[in-house]
């Protein structure tokens, strides 16, 4: 047996002895939360670690961002695991029930996953972050983070491990891969004895590589290619106001723009608008031809791959359509099935346009920036699925659990 | 642009069209029903093609069973068809929502998952009968049947895309793939540009294959591994009933058991009486050291190989436990995930295995053969799902369903 098969097995062991933890999840989460204030100088320590291998290797100062923990950091870390303990248990819900014609009583309950997989890259308050939602759900975690981070990642992982065992449960609840080359990745991918589901969180890359190679199901998370659609009943204020924020309250996040679609009716009035706003953020547009014709030369020409980029930065396509059924073809073929919006005052291009996108979530009058599971009251997110099965959208610790079927009867045949 | 890509195209684009198809949905349904009764004839010509061409292959009796169609067969699946449309429609169904303290209204309503792909085997039955699930969860479907079933499949499925096309729904919402070669199943596995999910219907090898190869998300159906426990406070009449029922009402199912384990204080008064009913159907045991001290040679010698069996046949592994926890880890150890039961009249013992036991579905005191998507009211079933992403259990139209979530706002930002 590998070193990561042997974990897996582990997994699966404490997994039989979570699904029954009841409350002592919620005391390890505490004895986490203590554990990572207590041990704040100690993690401090082997993120500077990391930070000098950084520097060193030349990483990009947003990355090297990414990567820094502070005590405040640490303090958020802590306060996620607080705030998870106080929500309710996923699991032992009961979604329906009842007794069938032959006596026999039929309940379908919540329960956990079991053993989950988690790849990540520079950010070492994943590490915390996913362990404490999984282990609220009542599964085990295996942790497979990014090589920029290991040193910080070990030290929360044993942090982490050894409050779990004060707690009075086994430390191997959390694990975490200390072997940061591809092929350990790669073997996590194919570990369909043991491992329950996948999650990549990270870019675009890490995603497609775990969907190409894994062999256990895999929950997408995170691209998003979203739009807003200004309709030719739009409130022009309010659409140069929405898509200001969605573009620019934070470029880098999934739940952001990537292309704006205008009505040809409303597009010499909006358009100039939506720009100005634009402009005090040095935001770069590239436009279809009508847009330039609005808007002049400044903005350069968006070619089909602008439409198809998710540029997570300061730049936005532009297109002009000649209906609400254009905006919806445009989205149909580019959208990454995240977040889409319709800007109108009409209620008939409202519900069609609610009805007939496929996203994950699906916005009337309101930034796109809010498809999140602390914003969607979840409590906390593990990412945001962009697929269909299992879950969709903001995932807290419900979409974190699977459901079993109890069956009573009194000797029931068939 | 290949075949199968082309087909992949198509079907994504009149998923757009089924999604808001609303009440087309079931009047395509009630046209395929008259369809298939109308073209009976033809039908059963084709058939008649594949049966011949089995023969002459030498097929055995038993698949040459599953690939014939008959008259009654036929109206089996017409029938099936008016059952389905008179279900509710699983879209649209509004799961939660709620105003936020910011004035948006968040609603997660069910959609369509969009394009599904089934992989099945010899029975054409399985060509109707998906795609009416799938059409009435407004899901676009791909099917790829065996070579066996070639002629009767392309008959189904032509007259099927015709009454689809009088009811007013485009053809292309069922198709058919009709190169049978394995390269066609290796291609439909990796669509990943149009497949939402891809559901493999069939034996071990055809899941595992699909499992293996697939680039898509897959359900994983069918394998059933399932054990009937025999407490110490069990009432034993009732124990020899169930396992009576469970293992010979049907051995090819995967609800049907496959090793019995039996608490050492009430082996001794138990295993005669079971031995006693399944000898009534000449059922092969296949026990532990203490089964063949108790009933004798006639049993033969069980090794871990054999606890690891889905025999589907009238076979049956017999072990002694010295306790319920050693049942609990013979089982954690050995089930497939899919059915499992205790026979006891103690609660506590009961509520243990209830709370313990990793599976589908959870039975104390009745036959394991209930699993299934008709006896638990689900109106009618695509599959028993043996994974816990998505979908655990006998899958129905609901299903068949993913969910978005509706925000409508009056400008809010974030």
């Amino acid at each position: 047996m590998t070193v990561i098969e042997t974990m897996g097995k582990k997994s699966k062991e404490v997994a039989r002895v979570l699904a029954t933890a009841g409350a002592l999840k919620d005391k390890a989460l505490h004895s986490i939360a203590d554990a990572l204030i207590e041990n704040t100088d100690y993690i401090l320590e082997e993120n500077a670690k990391d930070l000098a291998a950084g520097k060193e290797a030349g990483l990009t100062n947003a990355l090297l961002d990414r990567l820094a923990l502070s005590p405040e950091r640490i303090k958020g870390m802590a306060d996620g695991a607080r705030q998870v303990a106080a929500l309710p248990d996923p699991c032992g819900r009961i979604i329906s029930g009842g007794k069938l014609k032959n006596g026999l009583e039929v309940t379908k309950v919540t329960v956990p996953l079991g053993v989950i997989g988690i790849i990540y890259e520079a950010r070492p308050n994943v590490t915390a972050d996913s362990a404490v939602l999984c282990l609220k759900s009542g599964n085990a975690v295996i942790l497979r983070g990014g090589k920029e981070a290991i040193n910080s990642n070990k030290a929360v992982a044993t942090v982490m491990r050894k409050a779990i065992e004060i707690a009075g449960l086994p430390a191997d609840c959390v694990q975490l891969i200390e072997d940061t080359t591809r092929q350990s990745s790669i073997e996590l991918m194919g570990l369909s004895d043991y491992l329950d589901v996948l999650i990549p969180r990270g870019g675009a890359g890490l995603i497609r590589a775990t969907v190409e190679n894994a062999k256990v199901p895999v929950i997408e998370t995170g691209v998003g290619n979203c739009h807003v659609y200004v309709d030719e009943y739009a409130d022009v204020d309010m659409a140069a106001e929405i898509i200001y924020n969605a573009k620019t309250s934070r470029p880098s996040v999934c739940n952001a723009i990537e292309t704006i679609l205008v009505h040809k009716n409303i597009a010499d009035k909006a358009l100039p608008l939506i720009k100005a706003k634009l402009d005090e953020k040095n935001v770069e547009l590239r436009g279809c031809e009508k847009t330039i014709e609005i808007l002049g030369d400044s903005v350069k020409p968006a070619t089909d791959e602008d439409y198809a980029t998710e540029y997570l930065d300061y730049i936005l396509a532009v297109k002009v359509v000649n209906c609400i059924n254009c905006a919806l073809n445009h989205i149909a073929q580019f959208s990454s099935g995240h977040s889409e919006c319709i800007v109108t005052e009409n209620y008939t291009n409202a519900e069609k346009f609610l009805n007939s996108v496929d996203a994950a979530a699906v916005y009337v009058n309101a930034s796109t920036r809010f498809t999140d599971g602390g914003e969607f009251g979840l409590g906390a997110e593990i990412g945001i699925s962009t697929q269909k099965l299992h879950a969709r959208g903001p995932m807290g610790i419900n979409e974190l659990t699977s459901m079993k079927f109890i069956v009573k009867g009194n000797g029931q045949v068939r």
